[in-house]
C-alpha cells in the first residue's frame, strides 16, 4: 500500500447554502420541522424563497464542509460532486477550490441548476433545512476518478447522499475501490429521515466490515440501533465499527475507538449565531487528529473546537484561523 | 402636489456582492488600491475571482443597500436597476422584495450576466472593491416607470451610474420626471472616479439647481469643488445646494441644510469587521429622518447609528433591527 496522496476524499452533495434569519413562528407557518432537514422540489423550493427574508449565499453540502474544515486545519482534501453548469456552481466550485480543495467533477449541462439548501436560522441560532437536489442527485458512477480514490487515506461519505439512486451507486463502487487500495471508509449519517429510508443499507455495510469510521448525532445512533439508551447505543456500535463518533450538541460527543471510550464537553461559545454546520466541522476536527494519530480525547477536542467556530457565525464553512483556534486543543 | 405614495425612488446598480476576507498583500499584488472601487471586465473579474478565497455573496449596490436600510427604518421605498435572466440576478430581485421594497424593472435576456462586486476585505475591515457591471450598465430608459418615480417623495441617484450611457440617459430623464413632479432629487457622489469623468456634468446639474439633497465623503467633496479645505468646500456647496451631507469616516459626519450647520461623531463599533455600505447606510438613516422633518442633527445621527450597523458584519445590508436601534437616536 502506497502513502497516500490525498489525507481524504469525500463525495458529497454540491450545494450553495440561501441562508436567512428568521422568526420560529414563520418556520410552523410554513409547515416545516424546526432544526429538521425536508428535501424539496422546485415549486416548493419558489415557496419558501418567496416566504423567505433578504438571504447570503454561502457554500455548503455536508462532506463538502467537512473538507473546508479539514483543508483550513491543513489536510490535503479531494471533492468528487455534481454541480450544474450555472452560476451557483461556479461559486461552489471556487469556493471549494478557493479553499484548497482537489475539485474536478465536470459541471453537468442542462437542468437542473446546481443544488441549494434554503436554511431559515431562528433567533437561537437553530438552522432549519430545505434541500433542493438539482444537479446534486444526478452524480454518476462515471464521474468517480477511481484512482484518486485509491490515493487517499480515508474516503468519506455523506448519508444525505445515499438517498437519490445514482450517487448511491457511485459510493457503492468508491467503497469497493477504496476498501481495494486498503483504505478507510468513513461515514457520516447525515440525518433521521435518511436512516428511516437507507438504515438496512448501513446496518448491512457495517455488518459486512465496510465502515471504519462513523459519525452520528445521538438521535441518528438511536435510529440506527434501535437502542434508546445512549452508552448501550454507542457500545453496541463500538463493538461493529472500528471508530464512532457520536456528537450531542450542548452535551458535547464521544467517541469510541478499538475499544477505547472518550468523552469532550462542547466548547463554549459567547453566541450560537448559526447551527448549520456544527456535526461537519466536529468531524473536520475529528477526522483531523485522526489521522494524525492523536489521542482519542484530543480527537474530540480538535471536533469541539472546529464545531465552536462554526456556529459562532453565518454559514457552514470555517471563518476563522482553524489552525490557530486548535494549536492549544 | 399628490401625497406621495412612495418616501423614496432609487435609480442605482443592480448587483451582487461577492465578499472575502483577504491580507493586505494580496491586494497589492493584484494591483488593486485599497480601498478603492475599480470597474473591471471579464477577464479581469475572472483573473480576481481565481485569486480570491472562499466567499460568501450578499446583494449589494449602493443605492440599493440604502433603500434596504430606508425600508429597514419603515420608509416606503422603490428601486429601478437592471439584472440579467440569471441565478444573481434572481437573488438581487429576491433580496430588495424580501426587504419590502418594490422592483418591478424586468430581467434583461442574454448576455451579459447580473453585475457582480469582487469585494476583498482587509483584516481591519477596509473593503476593496472590483465591479463587473454586466446588465446593470444597460438600464434603458425605456424601464422607468414615470408615474412610479412621480409618486415618490425622493428621488435618489447613484453617481455610480451616471458612468455608463443608457443608465446615465434615463436618470437625466428620471430627474425631469421628478421635479416636473415637484419631487426632490437626492444624489450620491459615490467615488472619485465617477467624479473625475463626470464632475462637470454634476456642476452643471448643481448650478441648474436640479438637486436638493447631495451626498459625498470629503474626497469627493474635494474632487466636485476643486476646493481642499473641508469646511471651506462644504460651506461652497451649501451655497447652491439645499441639503448638502459629508461623511467622514472615523471622524463622523457633516450637514449643511438651508444654511444650518450639524456634525455628528463616528459611532463606535465593538469591531469593524466590513466598511462596504456604510456611506449608503448613512444616507439611509440621514433620509428617513429628514423625510421625517427631524431635526438636522438627528438625521445625522440616525445615518451614523445605520453605518455603524452595516460596517460591524460583512454585507451592505443591515442585519441588526434598524428600528430597534435608532429607537434612542
Amino acid at each position: 500500500m502506497t502513502q497516500p496522496a490525498y489525507d481524504v476524499l469525500a463525495i458529497g452533495n454540491a450545494i450553495v447554502d440561501v441562508m436567512a434569519p428568521c422568526a420560529d413562528a414563520l418556520i410552523e407557518e410554513l409547515g416545516m420541522t424546526r432544526g429538521g432537514m425536508a428535501l424539496i422540489d422546485t415549486e416548493r423550493a419558489h415557496r419558501l424563497y418567496e416566504a423567505m427574508g433578504p438571504a447570503r449565499e454561502i457554500s455548503g453540502g455536508s462532506a463538502a464542509n467537512t473538507l473546508a474544515g479539514l483543508a483550513a486545519l491543513g489536510a490535503k482534501c479531494a471533492f468528487i460532486g455534481q454541480v450544474a453548469q450555472d452560476q451557483l456552481g461556479e461559486v461552489f466550485a471556487h469556493d471549494i477550490r478557493a479553499g484548497g480543495i482537489t475539485f474536478d467533477t465536470a459541471a453537468r449541462a442542462g437542468d437542473p441548476p446546481t443544488a441549494r439548501c434554503l436554511i431559515f436560522v431562528s433567533p437561537d441560532g437553530q438552522r432549519t433545512m430545505n434541500t433542493f437536489l438539482g444537479a446534486s442527485q444526478f452524480l454518476p458512477e462515471s464521474a468517480l476518478d477511481l484512482d484518486l480514490i485509491a490515493s487517499a487515506g480515508v474516503l468519506y461519505l455523506e448519508g444525505y447522499l445515499w438517498d437519490p439512486e445514482e450517487p448511491r451507486a457511485a459510493m457503492r463502487r468508491a467503497i469497493a475501490a477504496a476498501r481495494g487500495a486498503g483504505r478507510k471508509v468513513a461515514f457520516t449519517l447525515s440525518d433521521a429521515f435518511v436512516i428511516a429510508r437507507h438504515g438496512d443499507d448501513f446496518r448491512a455495510l457495517i455488518e459486512a466490515g465496510e465502515i471504519d469510521i462513523l459519525f452520528a448525532n445521538e438521535h441518528e445512533l438511536a435510529a440506527l440501533t434501535g437502542i434508546d439508551d445512549f452508552h448501550a447505543g454507542i457500545t453496541h456500535l463500538g463493538g461493529k465499527v472500528p471508530t464512532v463518533v457520536v456528537t450531542r450538541s450542548e452535551k458535547g460527543a464521544y467517541a469510541i475507538d478499538g475499544g477505547e471510550h472518550a468523552e469532550v464537553p462542547a466548547e463554549p461559545v459567547a453566541k450560537v449565531v448559526d447551527t448549520t454546520g456544527a456535526g461537519d466541522l466536529f468531524a473536520a476536527g475529528f477526522l483531523f487528529g485522526h489521522g494524525r494519530g492523536r489521542p482519542l480525547a484530543e480527537c474530540l477536542k480538535l471536533g469541539a473546537v472546529c464545531a465552536a467556530e462554526v456556529i459562532s457565525h453565518y454559514g457552514a464553512r470555517p471563518e476563522a484561523d482553524l489552525k490557530a483556534l486548535t494549536r492549544t486543543a
